[in-house]
Protein backbone atom coordinates (compact mmCIF):
# COMPACT_ATOMS: atom_id res chain seq x y z
CA UNK A 1 0.00 0.00 0.00
CA UNK A 2 1.14 3.82 -1.20
CA UNK A 3 0.52 7.07 -0.42
CA UNK A 4 -0.94 7.30 -3.87
CA UNK A 5 -3.58 5.01 -2.87
CA UNK A 6 -4.96 7.41 -0.72
CA UNK A 7 -8.57 8.94 -2.52
CA UNK A 8 -7.39 12.65 -2.22
CA UNK A 9 -8.37 14.92 -5.13
CA UNK A 10 -6.27 17.00 -7.05
CA UNK A 11 -3.07 15.52 -6.08
CA UNK A 12 -0.13 14.25 -8.11
CA UNK A 13 -0.06 10.62 -7.10
CA UNK A 14 3.15 9.45 -4.74
CA UNK A 15 4.37 13.27 -4.83
CA UNK A 16 2.00 15.85 -3.11
CA UNK A 17 0.82 13.27 -0.06
CA UNK A 18 -1.18 16.17 1.28
CA UNK A 19 -1.79 19.06 -1.06
CA UNK A 20 -5.56 20.03 -0.05
CA UNK A 21 -4.97 23.12 -1.94
CA UNK A 22 -7.99 25.32 -1.42
CA UNK A 23 -9.41 23.46 1.79
CA UNK A 24 -8.64 26.32 3.98
CA UNK A 25 -10.26 28.92 1.73
CA UNK A 26 -12.71 30.98 4.26
CA UNK A 27 -15.29 33.06 3.18
CA UNK A 28 -15.77 36.52 3.12
CA UNK A 29 -19.40 38.07 2.99
CA UNK A 30 -20.95 41.73 2.30
CA UNK A 31 -23.78 42.31 4.08
CA UNK A 32 -25.46 44.29 2.00
CA UNK A 33 -29.25 43.79 2.82
CA UNK A 34 -31.14 45.02 5.59
CA UNK A 35 -34.11 42.54 4.80
CA UNK A 36 -34.94 40.23 7.95
CA UNK A 37 -34.47 37.00 5.45
CA UNK A 38 -31.26 37.85 4.00
CA UNK A 39 -29.88 38.96 7.18
CA UNK A 40 -31.01 35.74 8.44
CA UNK A 41 -29.30 33.68 5.67
CA UNK A 42 -25.79 36.03 6.37
CA UNK A 43 -25.79 35.26 9.95
CA UNK A 44 -26.57 31.69 9.74
CA UNK A 45 -23.67 30.98 6.78
CA UNK A 46 -21.17 33.08 8.96
CA UNK A 47 -21.93 31.23 12.09
CA UNK A 48 -22.00 27.98 10.87
CA UNK A 49 -18.87 28.75 9.16
CA UNK A 50 -17.26 29.77 12.59
CA UNK A 51 -18.41 26.59 14.24
CA UNK A 52 -16.68 24.68 11.38
CA UNK A 53 -13.52 26.54 12.12
CA UNK A 54 -13.66 28.21 8.38
CA UNK A 55 -12.16 31.81 8.50
CA UNK A 56 -15.11 34.41 7.69
CA UNK A 57 -15.30 37.46 7.42
CA UNK A 58 -18.65 40.08 7.14
CA UNK A 59 -17.89 43.36 5.70
CA UNK A 60 -21.01 45.18 6.64
CA UNK A 61 -22.22 47.97 4.20
CA UNK A 62 -24.92 50.31 3.17
CA UNK A 63 -28.88 49.06 4.20
CA UNK A 64 -27.08 46.04 6.03
CA UNK A 65 -25.26 48.83 8.53
CA UNK A 66 -28.35 49.27 9.96
CA UNK A 67 -28.55 45.62 11.34
CA UNK A 68 -26.01 46.10 13.35
CA UNK A 69 -26.88 49.54 15.48
CA UNK A 70 -27.48 48.39 18.82
CA UNK A 71 -30.33 48.32 20.48
CA UNK A 72 -32.13 51.77 21.75
CA UNK A 73 -30.38 53.84 19.02
CA UNK A 74 -33.65 54.92 17.27
CA UNK A 75 -32.48 58.18 15.53
CA UNK A 76 -28.86 58.25 14.15
CA UNK A 77 -27.05 60.63 12.46
CA UNK A 78 -26.56 64.37 12.60
CA UNK A 79 -28.30 66.16 9.58
CA UNK A 80 -31.88 66.24 8.73
CA UNK A 81 -31.20 63.11 6.02
CA UNK A 82 -29.84 61.16 8.03
CA UNK A 83 -32.04 61.31 10.98
CA UNK A 84 -35.16 60.48 8.32
CA UNK A 85 -33.60 57.70 6.85
CA UNK A 86 -32.60 56.07 10.19
CA UNK A 87 -36.89 56.72 11.29
CA UNK A 88 -38.04 55.45 7.73
CA UNK A 89 -36.18 52.28 8.54
CA UNK A 90 -35.76 51.02 12.31
CA UNK A 91 -32.14 50.03 13.24
CA UNK A 92 -30.94 47.02 14.59
CA UNK A 93 -31.01 43.54 14.49
CA UNK A 94 -34.54 42.85 16.36
CA UNK A 95 -36.18 45.42 13.99
CA UNK A 96 -35.99 43.87 10.24
CA UNK A 97 -38.77 43.26 8.29
CA UNK A 98 -39.59 41.09 5.32
CA UNK A 99 -38.41 41.89 1.59
CA UNK A 100 -41.80 40.73 0.67
CA UNK A 101 -45.22 39.38 2.92
CA UNK A 102 -44.14 41.88 5.75
CA UNK A 103 -48.01 42.84 6.83
CA UNK A 104 -46.91 45.47 9.06
CA UNK A 105 -45.05 43.36 10.79
CA UNK A 106 -47.19 40.28 10.80
CA UNK A 107 -44.55 38.52 8.27
CA UNK A 108 -41.83 38.74 10.72
CA UNK A 109 -43.79 37.55 13.84
CA UNK A 110 -44.86 34.23 12.03
CA UNK A 111 -41.29 33.92 10.66
CA UNK A 112 -39.99 33.57 14.27
CA UNK A 113 -42.79 32.00 15.35
CA UNK A 114 -41.86 29.18 13.27
CA UNK A 115 -38.23 29.49 14.01
CA UNK A 116 -38.95 28.90 18.04
CA UNK A 117 -41.33 26.23 16.74
CA UNK A 118 -38.56 24.23 14.98
CA UNK A 119 -35.70 25.49 17.62
CA UNK A 120 -34.14 27.44 14.41
CA UNK A 121 -31.83 30.47 16.08
CA UNK A 122 -32.79 34.53 15.68
CA UNK A 123 -30.75 36.26 13.65
CA UNK A 124 -29.23 38.03 16.97
CA UNK A 125 -28.81 35.00 18.73
CA UNK A 126 -26.63 33.89 15.87
CA UNK A 127 -24.77 37.07 15.16
CA UNK A 128 -23.90 36.45 19.20
CA UNK A 129 -22.56 32.99 18.21
CA UNK A 130 -20.75 33.92 15.24
CA UNK A 131 -19.12 36.76 16.80
CA UNK A 132 -17.67 34.10 20.29
CA UNK A 133 -16.37 31.99 17.44
CA UNK A 134 -13.96 34.53 16.29
CA UNK A 135 -16.37 35.39 12.89
CA UNK A 136 -15.18 39.19 12.09
CA UNK A 137 -17.67 41.82 11.71
CA UNK A 138 -16.21 45.04 10.00
CA UNK A 139 -18.23 47.83 9.25
CA UNK A 140 -17.90 50.25 6.12
CA UNK A 141 -16.20 53.07 6.80
CA UNK A 142 -18.33 55.11 3.39
CA UNK A 143 -22.07 53.87 4.95
CA UNK A 144 -21.11 55.08 8.29
CA UNK A 145 -20.11 58.86 6.86
CA UNK A 146 -22.94 58.71 4.37
CA UNK A 147 -25.69 57.62 6.87
CA UNK A 148 -23.63 59.36 10.32
CA UNK A 149 -23.44 56.51 12.17
CA UNK A 150 -20.27 56.32 15.04
CA UNK A 151 -18.63 53.60 15.90
CA UNK A 152 -20.42 53.84 19.48
CA UNK A 153 -24.22 53.85 17.47
CA UNK A 154 -22.76 50.19 16.37
CA UNK A 155 -22.78 46.96 17.78
CA UNK A 156 -19.60 46.98 20.40
CA UNK A 157 -18.09 43.43 18.92
CA UNK A 158 -16.82 45.29 15.75
CA UNK A 159 -14.06 45.56 14.37
CA UNK A 160 -12.39 48.89 12.70
CA UNK A 161 -14.44 50.69 9.78
CA UNK A 162 -12.75 49.62 6.55
CA UNK A 163 -13.47 50.30 3.20
CA UNK A 164 -13.88 48.30 -0.63
CA UNK A 165 -9.97 48.11 -0.76
CA UNK A 166 -9.71 46.23 2.78
CA UNK A 167 -12.59 43.73 1.48
CA UNK A 168 -10.63 43.40 -1.94
CA UNK A 169 -7.50 41.86 -0.42
CA UNK A 170 -9.64 39.12 1.37
CA UNK A 171 -10.91 38.09 -1.90
CA UNK A 172 -7.04 38.17 -3.28
CA UNK A 173 -5.93 36.29 -0.91
CA UNK A 174 -8.26 33.61 -1.56
CA UNK A 175 -11.28 34.48 0.48
CA UNK A 176 -15.17 33.22 -1.32
CA UNK A 177 -17.10 36.29 -2.11
CA UNK A 178 -20.60 36.21 -0.77
CA UNK A 179 -22.80 38.88 -1.67
CA UNK A 180 -26.08 38.89 0.36
CA UNK B 1 17.13 26.20 -17.76
CA UNK B 2 14.94 23.95 -15.15
CA UNK B 3 11.41 23.33 -14.57
CA UNK B 4 11.87 25.78 -11.27
CA UNK B 5 11.22 28.73 -13.85
CA UNK B 6 8.00 28.17 -15.09
CA UNK B 7 5.77 30.54 -14.43
CA UNK B 8 3.35 28.01 -11.71
CA UNK B 9 1.50 28.76 -8.69
CA UNK B 10 0.87 26.99 -5.74
CA UNK B 11 3.57 24.49 -6.94
CA UNK B 12 6.23 22.71 -5.39
CA UNK B 13 9.25 23.49 -8.01
CA UNK B 14 10.24 20.57 -9.79
CA UNK B 15 7.98 18.45 -8.61
CA UNK B 16 4.31 18.94 -9.59
CA UNK B 17 4.40 19.61 -13.83
CA UNK B 18 1.07 19.64 -14.21
CA UNK B 19 -0.49 22.52 -11.89
CA UNK B 20 -3.75 24.16 -13.26
CA UNK B 21 -4.40 24.85 -9.81
CA UNK B 22 -8.36 26.56 -10.16
CA UNK B 23 -9.08 25.05 -13.88
CA UNK B 24 -11.53 22.88 -11.90
CA UNK B 25 -13.22 24.92 -9.91
CA UNK B 26 -16.64 24.09 -9.88
CA UNK B 27 -19.89 26.77 -8.48
CA UNK B 28 -21.95 26.44 -5.68
CA UNK B 29 -25.15 28.52 -6.07
CA UNK B 30 -27.41 29.53 -3.38
CA UNK B 31 -30.59 29.86 -4.91
CA UNK B 32 -32.81 32.15 -2.23
CA UNK B 33 -35.09 34.37 -4.00
CA UNK B 34 -38.13 33.14 -5.36
CA UNK B 35 -38.36 36.05 -7.76
CA UNK B 36 -38.87 35.09 -11.16
CA UNK B 37 -35.95 36.68 -13.00
CA UNK B 38 -33.42 35.60 -10.27
CA UNK B 39 -34.76 31.75 -11.09
CA UNK B 40 -34.05 32.29 -14.76
CA UNK B 41 -29.94 33.42 -13.91
CA UNK B 42 -30.05 30.70 -11.45
CA UNK B 43 -31.08 28.28 -14.13
CA UNK B 44 -29.26 29.63 -17.02
CA UNK B 45 -25.71 29.79 -14.61
CA UNK B 46 -26.81 25.99 -13.14
CA UNK B 47 -27.54 24.87 -16.83
CA UNK B 48 -24.63 26.42 -18.64
CA UNK B 49 -21.97 24.83 -15.79
CA UNK B 50 -23.82 21.78 -16.37
CA UNK B 51 -22.91 21.88 -20.59
CA UNK B 52 -19.77 22.90 -19.91
CA UNK B 53 -18.71 20.07 -17.79
CA UNK B 54 -18.16 22.48 -14.94
CA UNK B 55 -18.75 20.67 -11.24
CA UNK B 56 -22.12 22.97 -10.26
CA UNK B 57 -24.30 22.18 -7.37
CA UNK B 58 -27.21 24.35 -6.52
CA UNK B 59 -28.35 24.63 -2.81
CA UNK B 60 -31.88 25.45 -2.25
CA UNK B 61 -33.22 27.90 0.25
CA UNK B 62 -35.74 30.28 1.72
CA UNK B 63 -37.83 31.61 -1.29
CA UNK B 64 -35.97 29.52 -3.68
CA UNK B 65 -36.83 26.71 -2.02
CA UNK B 66 -41.06 27.43 -3.50
CA UNK B 67 -39.74 27.33 -6.68
CA UNK B 68 -38.87 23.89 -6.51
CA UNK B 69 -42.14 22.65 -5.26
CA UNK B 70 -44.00 19.90 -7.33
CA UNK B 71 -46.63 21.57 -10.06
CA UNK B 72 -50.31 20.88 -8.64
CA UNK B 73 -48.73 21.41 -4.86
CA UNK B 74 -51.26 24.50 -4.06
CA UNK B 75 -50.87 24.24 -0.24
CA UNK B 76 -47.99 23.14 1.62
CA UNK B 77 -47.15 22.92 5.22
CA UNK B 78 -49.10 21.36 8.12
CA UNK B 79 -50.07 24.73 10.10
CA UNK B 80 -52.10 27.52 9.28
CA UNK B 81 -48.78 29.95 9.35
CA UNK B 82 -47.19 27.41 6.93
CA UNK B 83 -50.25 27.38 4.94
CA UNK B 84 -50.98 30.48 4.54
CA UNK B 85 -47.23 31.09 3.35
CA UNK B 86 -47.52 28.79 0.37
CA UNK B 87 -50.87 30.74 -0.50
CA UNK B 88 -49.51 34.26 -0.50
CA UNK B 89 -46.92 33.02 -2.57
CA UNK B 90 -47.42 30.35 -5.23
CA UNK B 91 -44.99 27.35 -5.31
CA UNK B 92 -43.86 25.42 -8.54
CA UNK B 93 -41.39 26.80 -10.99
CA UNK B 94 -44.01 27.97 -13.59
CA UNK B 95 -45.49 30.38 -11.07
CA UNK B 96 -42.31 32.57 -10.33
CA UNK B 97 -43.73 36.75 -10.05
CA UNK B 98 -41.10 39.47 -11.02
CA UNK B 99 -39.46 41.57 -8.30
CA UNK B 100 -40.20 44.92 -10.28
CA UNK B 101 -42.94 45.33 -12.66
CA UNK B 102 -45.28 42.10 -12.11
CA UNK B 103 -48.44 44.15 -13.09
CA UNK B 104 -50.66 41.34 -12.17
CA UNK B 105 -48.47 38.96 -14.28
CA UNK B 106 -48.42 41.00 -17.14
CA UNK B 107 -44.97 41.65 -16.79
CA UNK B 108 -43.95 37.48 -16.34
CA UNK B 109 -46.19 37.01 -19.17
CA UNK B 110 -44.44 39.58 -21.41
CA UNK B 111 -40.67 37.96 -20.29
CA UNK B 112 -42.16 34.39 -21.36
CA UNK B 113 -43.26 36.04 -24.93
CA UNK B 114 -39.91 38.03 -25.31
CA UNK B 115 -38.26 34.99 -24.21
CA UNK B 116 -39.80 32.41 -26.78
CA UNK B 117 -39.57 34.99 -29.32
CA UNK B 118 -35.20 35.26 -29.10
CA UNK B 119 -35.23 31.70 -28.26
CA UNK B 120 -34.67 31.72 -24.69
CA UNK B 121 -35.45 28.78 -22.81
CA UNK B 122 -37.65 29.29 -19.35
CA UNK B 123 -36.50 28.47 -16.29
CA UNK B 124 -38.63 25.33 -16.17
CA UNK B 125 -37.04 24.15 -19.34
CA UNK B 126 -33.62 25.08 -18.27
CA UNK B 127 -33.64 23.14 -14.69
CA UNK B 128 -34.90 19.85 -16.64
CA UNK B 129 -31.82 20.21 -19.07
CA UNK B 130 -29.10 21.42 -15.80
CA UNK B 131 -30.75 18.03 -13.59
CA UNK B 132 -29.43 16.09 -17.01
CA UNK B 133 -26.70 17.21 -16.89
CA UNK B 134 -25.08 16.14 -14.18
CA UNK B 135 -26.25 19.44 -11.66
CA UNK B 136 -27.04 18.38 -8.15
CA UNK B 137 -29.78 20.64 -6.43
CA UNK B 138 -30.22 20.09 -3.01
CA UNK B 139 -32.87 21.23 -0.72
CA UNK B 140 -32.31 23.59 2.80
CA UNK B 141 -33.53 21.18 5.79
CA UNK B 142 -34.06 24.39 8.19
CA UNK B 143 -36.05 26.09 5.28
CA UNK B 144 -38.27 22.42 4.37
CA UNK B 145 -38.66 21.97 8.36
CA UNK B 146 -39.53 25.74 8.58
CA UNK B 147 -42.20 25.74 5.72
CA UNK B 148 -43.79 22.66 6.78
CA UNK B 149 -42.72 21.30 3.18
CA UNK B 150 -41.68 17.30 3.10
CA UNK B 151 -39.79 15.28 0.37
CA UNK B 152 -42.74 14.18 -1.51
CA UNK B 153 -43.78 18.05 -1.57
CA UNK B 154 -40.11 18.99 -3.86
CA UNK B 155 -39.33 17.86 -7.41
CA UNK B 156 -38.46 14.34 -7.63
CA UNK B 157 -34.87 14.75 -8.70
CA UNK B 158 -33.53 16.83 -5.75
CA UNK B 159 -31.22 15.34 -3.38
CA UNK B 160 -30.93 14.81 0.03
CA UNK B 161 -31.99 17.93 2.40
CA UNK B 162 -28.26 19.28 3.84
CA UNK B 163 -27.60 22.45 6.23
CA UNK B 164 -25.92 25.31 5.82
CA UNK B 165 -22.65 23.35 6.92
CA UNK B 166 -22.69 21.06 4.10
CA UNK B 167 -22.73 24.32 1.70
CA UNK B 168 -19.92 25.88 3.58
CA UNK B 169 -18.01 22.42 2.75
CA UNK B 170 -18.35 22.41 -1.21
CA UNK B 171 -16.66 26.38 -0.86
CA UNK B 172 -14.44 24.94 1.26
CA UNK B 173 -13.29 22.22 -0.92
CA UNK B 174 -12.98 25.28 -3.75
CA UNK B 175 -16.49 25.81 -5.14
CA UNK B 176 -17.01 29.26 -6.01
CA UNK B 177 -20.08 30.51 -4.39
CA UNK B 178 -22.91 32.17 -5.93
CA UNK B 179 -25.79 33.89 -3.41
CA UNK B 180 -28.71 34.80 -6.18
CA UNK C 1 18.60 37.04 6.77
CA UNK C 2 17.04 34.83 4.18
CA UNK C 3 14.07 34.84 1.90
CA UNK C 4 12.36 32.39 4.22
CA UNK C 5 11.91 35.28 6.77
CA UNK C 6 9.55 36.91 4.41
CA UNK C 7 6.47 37.59 6.18
CA UNK C 8 4.20 35.24 3.23
CA UNK C 9 1.78 33.20 4.17
CA UNK C 10 0.76 30.00 2.82
CA UNK C 11 4.47 28.93 1.85
CA UNK C 12 6.96 26.22 2.71
CA UNK C 13 10.05 27.90 4.29
CA UNK C 14 12.60 27.40 1.81
CA UNK C 15 11.10 25.78 -1.04
CA UNK C 16 8.50 28.61 -2.57
CA UNK C 17 10.06 31.75 -2.80
CA UNK C 18 7.38 33.31 -4.68
CA UNK C 19 4.07 31.36 -4.13
CA UNK C 20 1.42 33.84 -3.36
CA UNK C 21 -0.75 31.64 -4.21
CA UNK C 22 -4.50 33.10 -4.85
CA UNK C 23 -3.17 36.59 -4.24
CA UNK C 24 -3.63 37.25 -8.11
CA UNK C 25 -7.22 36.25 -8.05
CA UNK C 26 -9.62 38.35 -9.76
CA UNK C 27 -13.31 39.23 -9.50
CA UNK C 28 -15.87 38.42 -11.72
CA UNK C 29 -19.35 40.71 -11.12
CA UNK C 30 -22.47 39.85 -12.13
CA UNK C 31 -24.19 42.73 -12.77
CA UNK C 32 -27.84 41.96 -12.42
CA UNK C 33 -29.75 44.39 -10.22
CA UNK C 34 -30.31 47.76 -11.94
CA UNK C 35 -31.56 49.64 -8.32
CA UNK C 36 -29.14 52.90 -7.01
CA UNK C 37 -27.79 51.06 -4.12
CA UNK C 38 -26.96 47.81 -5.87
CA UNK C 39 -25.54 49.99 -8.97
CA UNK C 40 -23.31 51.67 -6.28
CA UNK C 41 -22.01 48.77 -4.50
CA UNK C 42 -21.35 47.38 -8.03
CA UNK C 43 -19.27 50.30 -9.26
CA UNK C 44 -17.44 51.23 -5.86
CA UNK C 45 -16.65 47.11 -6.12
CA UNK C 46 -15.19 47.56 -10.02
CA UNK C 47 -13.33 50.83 -9.13
CA UNK C 48 -11.77 49.99 -6.71
CA UNK C 49 -10.08 46.55 -7.95
CA UNK C 50 -9.91 48.30 -10.82
CA UNK C 51 -7.25 50.60 -8.67
CA UNK C 52 -5.64 48.19 -6.98
CA UNK C 53 -4.59 46.78 -9.32
CA UNK C 54 -6.50 43.18 -9.29
CA UNK C 55 -7.95 41.83 -12.25
CA UNK C 56 -11.87 42.82 -12.79
CA UNK C 57 -14.82 42.10 -15.15
CA UNK C 58 -18.31 43.20 -15.00
CA UNK C 59 -20.78 40.83 -16.57
CA UNK C 60 -23.94 42.99 -17.01
CA UNK C 61 -27.17 41.17 -17.11
CA UNK C 62 -30.90 41.48 -16.86
CA UNK C 63 -32.12 44.94 -14.83
CA UNK C 64 -28.56 45.55 -14.56
CA UNK C 65 -28.11 46.00 -18.76
CA UNK C 66 -30.68 48.82 -18.26
CA UNK C 67 -27.91 51.09 -16.41
CA UNK C 68 -25.18 50.55 -19.25
CA UNK C 69 -27.61 52.06 -22.13
CA UNK C 70 -26.34 55.82 -22.87
CA UNK C 71 -27.97 58.86 -21.83
CA UNK C 72 -30.54 60.12 -23.84
CA UNK C 73 -31.84 57.29 -25.26
CA UNK C 74 -35.15 56.76 -23.79
CA UNK C 75 -37.06 54.16 -25.81
CA UNK C 76 -35.22 51.39 -26.44
CA UNK C 77 -36.37 47.88 -28.27
CA UNK C 78 -38.07 47.25 -31.34
CA UNK C 79 -41.51 45.93 -30.60
CA UNK C 80 -44.21 47.29 -27.64
CA UNK C 81 -43.55 45.11 -25.18
CA UNK C 82 -39.54 45.95 -25.26
CA UNK C 83 -40.47 49.42 -25.44
CA UNK C 84 -42.87 49.80 -22.76
CA UNK C 85 -40.13 48.01 -20.49
CA UNK C 86 -37.96 50.97 -21.27
CA UNK C 87 -40.27 53.24 -20.67
CA UNK C 88 -41.71 51.69 -17.29
CA UNK C 89 -37.61 51.65 -15.90
CA UNK C 90 -36.07 54.93 -17.52
CA UNK C 91 -32.54 53.53 -19.02
CA UNK C 92 -29.12 55.10 -18.07
CA UNK C 93 -27.26 55.16 -14.97
CA UNK C 94 -27.80 58.88 -13.95
CA UNK C 95 -31.47 57.17 -13.52
CA UNK C 96 -31.54 54.50 -11.43
CA UNK C 97 -34.05 54.71 -8.70
CA UNK C 98 -33.94 52.57 -4.98
CA UNK C 99 -35.06 49.65 -4.56
CA UNK C 100 -36.77 51.70 -1.30
CA UNK C 101 -37.49 54.44 -0.04
CA UNK C 102 -37.17 55.71 -3.11
CA UNK C 103 -40.43 58.27 -2.52
CA UNK C 104 -40.58 59.50 -5.96
CA UNK C 105 -36.66 60.38 -6.46
CA UNK C 106 -36.39 61.60 -3.03
CA UNK C 107 -34.19 59.09 -2.02
CA UNK C 108 -31.84 58.91 -4.69
CA UNK C 109 -31.95 62.87 -4.40
CA UNK C 110 -30.70 62.61 -0.44
CA UNK C 111 -28.29 59.66 -1.63
CA UNK C 112 -26.68 61.58 -4.25
CA UNK C 113 -26.56 65.05 -1.45
CA UNK C 114 -25.29 62.66 1.07
CA UNK C 115 -22.28 61.42 -1.32
CA UNK C 116 -21.50 65.12 -2.09
CA UNK C 117 -21.28 66.15 1.36
CA UNK C 118 -18.65 63.18 2.31
CA UNK C 119 -16.81 62.95 -0.99
CA UNK C 120 -18.27 59.58 -2.15
CA UNK C 121 -18.45 59.81 -5.93
CA UNK C 122 -21.28 58.82 -7.83
CA UNK C 123 -22.24 55.80 -9.55
CA UNK C 124 -21.37 57.30 -13.09
CA UNK C 125 -17.91 58.32 -11.53
CA UNK C 126 -17.00 55.55 -10.43
CA UNK C 127 -18.03 53.49 -13.48
CA UNK C 128 -15.29 55.65 -15.70
CA UNK C 129 -12.89 55.75 -13.25
CA UNK C 130 -13.41 51.59 -13.84
CA UNK C 131 -12.82 51.51 -17.34
CA UNK C 132 -10.16 54.02 -17.24
CA UNK C 133 -8.12 51.44 -14.59
CA UNK C 134 -8.38 48.70 -16.76
CA UNK C 135 -12.31 47.00 -15.56
CA UNK C 136 -13.75 44.96 -18.29
CA UNK C 137 -17.84 45.81 -19.09
CA UNK C 138 -19.16 42.68 -20.75
CA UNK C 139 -22.91 43.00 -22.02
CA UNK C 140 -24.75 39.87 -21.78
CA UNK C 141 -25.77 38.98 -25.50
CA UNK C 142 -29.31 37.09 -24.09
CA UNK C 143 -30.37 40.07 -22.12
CA UNK C 144 -29.95 42.67 -25.21
CA UNK C 145 -31.91 40.29 -27.45
CA UNK C 146 -34.53 39.84 -25.16
CA UNK C 147 -34.72 43.93 -24.40
CA UNK C 148 -33.93 44.40 -27.73
CA UNK C 149 -31.13 46.12 -27.17
CA UNK C 150 -28.12 47.16 -29.89
CA UNK C 151 -24.49 47.95 -28.95
CA UNK C 152 -25.22 51.74 -30.07
CA UNK C 153 -27.68 51.64 -27.59
CA UNK C 154 -25.17 50.68 -24.71
CA UNK C 155 -22.04 52.52 -23.70
CA UNK C 156 -19.31 52.84 -26.15
CA UNK C 157 -17.00 51.49 -24.03
CA UNK C 158 -18.42 47.81 -23.52
CA UNK C 159 -16.98 44.95 -25.02
CA UNK C 160 -17.92 42.52 -27.10
CA UNK C 161 -21.70 40.67 -25.77
CA UNK C 162 -21.11 37.84 -24.25
CA UNK C 163 -22.60 34.53 -22.72
CA UNK C 164 -23.45 32.88 -19.46
CA UNK C 165 -20.42 30.48 -20.84
CA UNK C 166 -18.35 33.14 -21.14
CA UNK C 167 -18.95 34.35 -17.85
CA UNK C 168 -18.21 30.73 -16.53
CA UNK C 169 -15.29 30.76 -17.95
CA UNK C 170 -13.69 33.31 -15.97
CA UNK C 171 -14.78 31.92 -13.08
CA UNK C 172 -13.62 28.24 -13.56
CA UNK C 173 -10.04 30.54 -14.27
CA UNK C 174 -10.37 31.66 -10.70
CA UNK C 175 -12.08 34.23 -10.61
CA UNK C 176 -13.99 35.16 -7.72
CA UNK C 177 -17.69 35.79 -8.58
CA UNK C 178 -19.86 38.39 -7.02
CA UNK C 179 -23.56 38.41 -8.03
CA UNK C 180 -25.17 41.95 -7.18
Amino acid sequence: MTVAEAPVPETLPGLAPEPEPRAQQGIAIICYSGDLEKTWAAMILASTAGAMGMPARVFVTFWGLQTFVREGRRVTGTNWMQKMLSVMSRPGIRHRTMSKMNFLGMGPWMMFRLAKQYGVSTPAELLEAAEMMGVEFVPCQMTMDMFGLTRDDLLPGMGEPVGAATYLSYVAEGAAPLFI
